[in-house]
């Protein structure tokens, strides 16, 4: 995975140290698309790495705020378009319909309201 | 808690959502810093408020990685001093003295490379 401006290429061409890169990796059933969970009792935090080929097709879960750190994509939610770049954060209600398509490699962070929206690999 | 930029202000003055502030809050002894704690296996993420009259005097720990979601500081990793601003990330590696001043509210999270960094209250 490349693609990333040079400056925020540190660690495995992404901006996460080994603290992170060390967790466990998230099931995502998108090609480009990879991520690191940390597991709260009842929330999740996924550190993902996203290339520019891959999308997130429509679809809705548990509320989610997330936190752009590199890259931009345009985000759709509840049928309203947005484009979200680095240092923007966003929310998600729960069972709201959200898609995503990337203009860069992304990495964003994500904390999900339930336990078990993402399982590791 | 205020003097957040009004856009920024969703939530309780914050950019944290119910589900970030629905967390419990740590145990932090430096007035003018609040913080939600969401407790991995073995590290730790805290959601932080903090007023531009707090200070972090000098200290060190494990290892650390936060990202600035609004507002500005100026932080000190082993003696070189940056100005942080909205959407940029630093990583202090174990055992690193380091410091901040706040040059407004800010919002910023971080990652502690340890499971008992912080204690709720």
């Amino acid at each position: 995975m490349d693609d990333m401006p040079e400056d925020a290429c540190m660690w495995d061409g992404t901006v996460y140290p080994d603290m992170i890169r060390n967790l466990r990796e998230v099931d995502v059933p998108i090609d480009g698309i990879r991520g690191w969970l940390l597991e709260g009792n009842d929330r999740q935090v996924v550190f993902f790495d996203i290339l520019p080929t891959a999308s997130v097709p429509p679809h809705a879960h548990c509320a989610q705020w997330g936190i752009m750190l590199e890259g931009e994509m345009d985000l759709t939610i509840g049928g309203e378009l947005r484009r979200v770049g680095k240092g923007d954060w966003y929310y998600i209600p729960d069972g709201v319909e959200h898609s995503a398509v990337f203009h860069s490699r992304v990495n964003v962070i994500d904390i999900f309201d339930a336990k078990d929206r993402y399982k590791a690999k």
